[in-house]
């Protein structure tokens, strides 16, 4: 739709007017006609338009020959096609004719100057700025979308004492600009314009908070949008011009902050009193979103930390990283400070824009001796770094509580980046949940949409205790695990059933636990009663996931585990739980259950082998007993994998 | 779609089973079939419907006569349809069998007890509570949507100290009851139940702030859900019951607090820890927005201020109220504490639910003379209060600056309840601003979708200013009237060329002010500059009201008027502002301009009448001089008027 202007002119007076290419004014005629006026003719330069509109808003082109009865409510509407070569030269001539059909009693002449005003951004994503796309306006997601990207500027290029690259009022160096989204104002003209004529480009005080602006000049980078400066005025002097800007994202939608960022372009006319807005135009830029990597997604590079007491471990988990070939990290104590769960400060993801992605890492508010490690060793030239923070925050707020899948089809709505998976107090009634900062953060991401589990009846909390994603060549790619209570108890009792009742768990020299016989296990009525219980939990989720991920019972495999319920009646595992495991592509680093041995072999094992191997999955047992497992984690919890991006993009996400 | 659950079951354990009628059970037979089980039958009680459910997703119905074959995954999925009328009176027998066809290795039998759970609320919209509405689980706007209505008991039946009924744990009085949602938790089944099982209502933390929630037995009326009440547990023994419960909302839709209210219900079962939910299904409110009411709908009640100066200007808006049949309410000085603009200080308006609609009055931030004045005169029995305050209001915040169109469909678009019109700074770049409080708020309502307009060039900044809306019986049913400088100067030159150059304004007795010549005014050059601007600002706000509201020129009536730019380069009235005017049906009650004198008539008030008339109306001209005009505002500003509420539903929106 053209914009509409109203526009009043008067008799006897220069009308001299700027017209916006792509404008349509409304002109009263009736009002400014001279005392007796009863009808009027309009003669038009050729490069002007005109028709009349009268009361019955009937509008027909102005002919010079004709003549036209003048009506209260009659309308001159004024449109240009063309760019005008000088200033006013294009003619509006109203004549006004009163009794006498042959004698003017007086006439209006208006003095047009055409001109052509773009504020250009990328809305047809394709990496490059377009001249005057007519969507730049506002933003619709999906493959038949449109609307410029904003990537918010989280890494850090430059080796200065600010915390990130959009720390500071300035651009720290010349690359960080490539992390910025271009929007170019354009203008064409004669090349001598009316004096006094400003441009003007601002923001609102709420959009002012999301991102800040430089202008380019040849020689310079100046900083003219932000925070404190919410309007940028410059002088409207050259019909033909090219006005640069680049523009960083502050901030990462959230709750309070929605994702889109709107600027205002206005051309200024002077006056009595300060300046008259006379066009007015805007850009919509959406501010990209942080993505999930689900389990599905090429592993990029591994980390680990050292301890005191975990070399052993640290062995055979270098072995499965370069089975997998991947590169591996180990993060050391003096960055660790004898922290281990690196699963649970950080979480790795990306963000991306049409003219530049990079990974971004999620930094929980949990901040125990790994804290400083995601800015020393993350933080970085891009490589972006985004964190929230709580003083009410609980083991729920640990990472490992914060899982993805894979992408799915649920009911013909497609999540094509999958679902984020988060564990919380219900159905219980409790007061530990992962803490508001955090949660509002995951949702207003958009692009996965949560679902919320039950995982308050662990005593450490998180949904990686009892569940993961592996790849699939079948089906919908992937299998989802749970650790299953049942199918560990019917393994148990079948081995009982078939005389291996007597045979053992942690009978190993490698750890040192009290060994316990199959016949124990089963006879133990509190054991019983506890799996019957953790199961019940673990079927909730089942329900939640089945219908949340639209799966089928063939989309998910029982890992047998038994948990105990011990500390303030929460449950944790009774051996290494198996369903903790590491997924780089098809190999798999999994907790090593340490179950008893028949013929020299371990049934657990073989009952995850036996599920998985058919999947084209390399199932690897590492001994992570003493230095994961007795401090209440596993594999997953000490470890992370940075995961390439989706090849789909965000953008193209129907929401 | 049906509730799934999933179910375990073992071979020679008693397996007792509450069946909620609805539900869907999915039972893993594989799992605990014993040892060298390879088929399996089933029988069930005429109440049970069994089918079986394959690797392949192949589902058909269990027949006695038929032997199935047993495999990794058949899954058994039971239903039923009837309630029991005893404790375990329906059964299914799972047979197994190994090699031997005729023999048996073992069976499993599970008994089961059918219930009936529902929680119920009105999600028809009927005033009535229903039962089992499939649809109570969400929200759906428009004619055919669904979901139930909650009102924020915003108002005080009870002489309490308590500021609201909503203040306190108790119902104050019998009548706040008739404010409050009713929701029913109704059960049916057997007389004796398993022991121990429970019923358990609950809220999440942020809904909780929302809601109180109170449950109603015969002989007392008990608090059972609130702010830090999140979950209300009750013992579930007696198979047919009915729990009632009235709910009452704490706070209308704002930016932070969404306006939906979800209550979920879980059938608990005890557990070795504790218990385990085994059933939950949720219900959904949706709070009433506060609406507001305009120009076009019927007046009920005029409010005016009664203050030192204003005895003749009370006498003349008196006579005016009296002719339009409306009941007047005078506020006297105790209370307004000499502040007149009542306009300024609230905004009637009044929220609604399918049981029960009262007024209920927005109190600005303002808080001036008339601070105390909706406490001790509006708020009472069925009669709300709301207010927002903000540190940082500036004078956008009166209500001066909040108005309403009526009803209007915009490109197919309908607003059936009009669209709220708040002025802004914007197009300018200025720090005064309607605060955020307020703007939040409003736009949360959602029902009157806002438009901003730009009041900042005005000294005092108000809407009101400039525009009004008044009832017409053609076209949309109304007009807009916008203060036109230009029209004024149309009207003064036409009596210049008629030779009434030297007739002057302000010539009353009635009046202390200098009169000013027709000619003067058209020579006062910094006048007419003054009004060029004033119209271009007017003429930014009426190109955009005449998008946001789908307005034709012919839906616009251009009222004569005169600014003067004084106050810190701002507008303000140069004569009494005839838009400001109060409208009461068709009778008006129009700030008295006090024109030049032309054959006695004043030309302005022609002007207006000649405009007005034709549409029906009353043009009454009411001095306003010295009590409002001198102290920068009219009529409008003066009073208040309390309106009938739309006869549309806000819920038959489509949003």
């Amino acid at each position: 739709m053209s914009k509409q202007r109203t526009l009043r002119i008067e008799c006897g007076k220069p009308n001299q007017v700027i017209y916006v290419l792509g404008t349509v004014l409304n002109i009263d005629i009736y009002k400014p006609a001279p005392l007796g006026s009863q009808s009027f003719e309009v003669r038009c330069s050729p490069g002007v338009k005109c028709s009349i509109s009268d009361l019955h808003n009937i509008t027909v082109a102005a002919d010079d020959a004709k003549r036209w009865t003048l009506n209260n409510g009659t309308l001159l509407v004024v449109t240009m096609e063309k760019i005008s070569n000088d200033l006013n030269d294009n003619k509006v001539t109203i004549i006004f004719y009163g009794d006498k059909l042959d004698k003017p009693i007086d006439k209006i002449i208006l003095q047009l100057t055409a001109v052509y005003i773009s504020l250009d951004v990328d809305a047809d994503r394709d990496g490059k700025v377009e001249k005057n796309n007519p969507n730049k306006g506002s933003w619709k997601w999906g493959p038949n979308g449109h609307g410029a990207v904003l990537l918010v500027n989280s890494d850090k290029e430059a080796h200065t004492t600010a915390k990130y690259d959009r720390s500071d009022d300035t651009v720290p160096i010349f690359e960080d600009l490539a992390d910025m989204s271009q929007m170019i104002l354009r203008t064409e003209g004669p090349k001598f314009l009316l004096p006094d004529y400003k441009l003007q480009l601002y923001i609102s005080a709420s959009d002012g908070k999301k991102v800040q602006v430089f202008r380019h000049d040849l020689t310079k980078m100046t900083k003219v949008l932000g925070t404190t400066m919410l309007s940028s005025v410059m002088d409207y002097t050259k019909g033909n011009n090219e006005y640069n800007f680049f523009i960083e994202g502050l901030t990462f939608p959230d709750e309070a902050i929605g994702s889109l960022v709107a600027f205002n372009l206005s051309l200024l006319e002077p006056m009595i009193v300060g300046y008259a807005p006379i066009f007015t135009e805007h850009v919509v830029f959406c501010l990209a979103p942080w993505i999930m990597t689900p389990n599905t997604l090429a592993p990029q590079e591994v980390f680990v930390c050292s301890v005191r007491d975990n070399a052993t471990f640290l062995k055979e988990f270098t072995a499965v990283v370069e089975k997998a070939k991947c590169k591996l990290t180990v993060c050391n104590e003096d960055v660790n400070r004898n922290d281990r769960w690196i699963q649970d400060e950080i979480e790795f993801g990306y963000s991306e824009a049409p003219h530049k992605t990079f990974p971004v890492v999620f930094d929980s508010p949990r901040n125990l001796g790994l804290e400083m490690f995601p800015y020393k060793k993350l933080l970085g030239p891009d490589f972006g770094h985004v964190t929230r923070t709580s003083d009410q925050r609980s083991g729920l707020d640990s990472f490992g509580n914060l899982e993805v899948s894979p992408p799915v089809t649920v009911n013909g709505k497609e999540y094509p980046m999958g679902r984020i998976i988060i564990g919380n107090a219900f159905p219980n009634i409790s007061d530990r949940k992962m803490t508001k900062a955090v949660r509002d953060f995951l949702y207003a991401q958009t692009v996965q949409p949560l679902i919320e589990l039950f995982s308050d009846w662990l005593f450490v909390g998180h949904v990686d205790e009892f569940l993961t994603f592996v790849p699939a060549p079948d089906r919908k790619g992937f299998r989802l695990l749970l650790a299953s209570p049942d199918a560990c108890c019917k393994l148990f009792m079948k081995l009982q059933q078939e005389g291996h009742g007597e045979a053992q768990m942690f009978e190993s020299e490698n750890i040192n636990a009290k060994p316990v016989k199959i016949n124990e296990i089963l006879s133990n009525e509190k054991l019983r009663k506890d799996n019957a219980y953790v199961q019940r939990c673990v079927d909730w989720n089942r329900d939640v996931l089945k219908k949340e991920l639209g799966l089928d019972e063939e989309d998910i495999i029982d890992i047998p585990m038994l948990f105990k319920i011990e500390y303030l009646q929460r449950a944790g595992a009774f051996f290494p739980d198996m369903v903790n495991m590491i997924v780089l592509g098809k190999y798999l680093g999994i907790p090593k259950p340490f179950g008893p041995l028949i013929n020299g072999e371990c049934p657990l094992e073989s009952a995850v082998r036996s599920a998985l191997e058919p999947l084209g999955l390399d199932c690897n047992f590492i001994n992570d007993f003493a230095s994961y497992h007795l401090h209440l984690g596993e594999v997953h919890c000490g470890s992370n994998v940075l995961r390439k991006p989706f090849a789909f993009k965000w953008w193209n996400m129907e929401i």
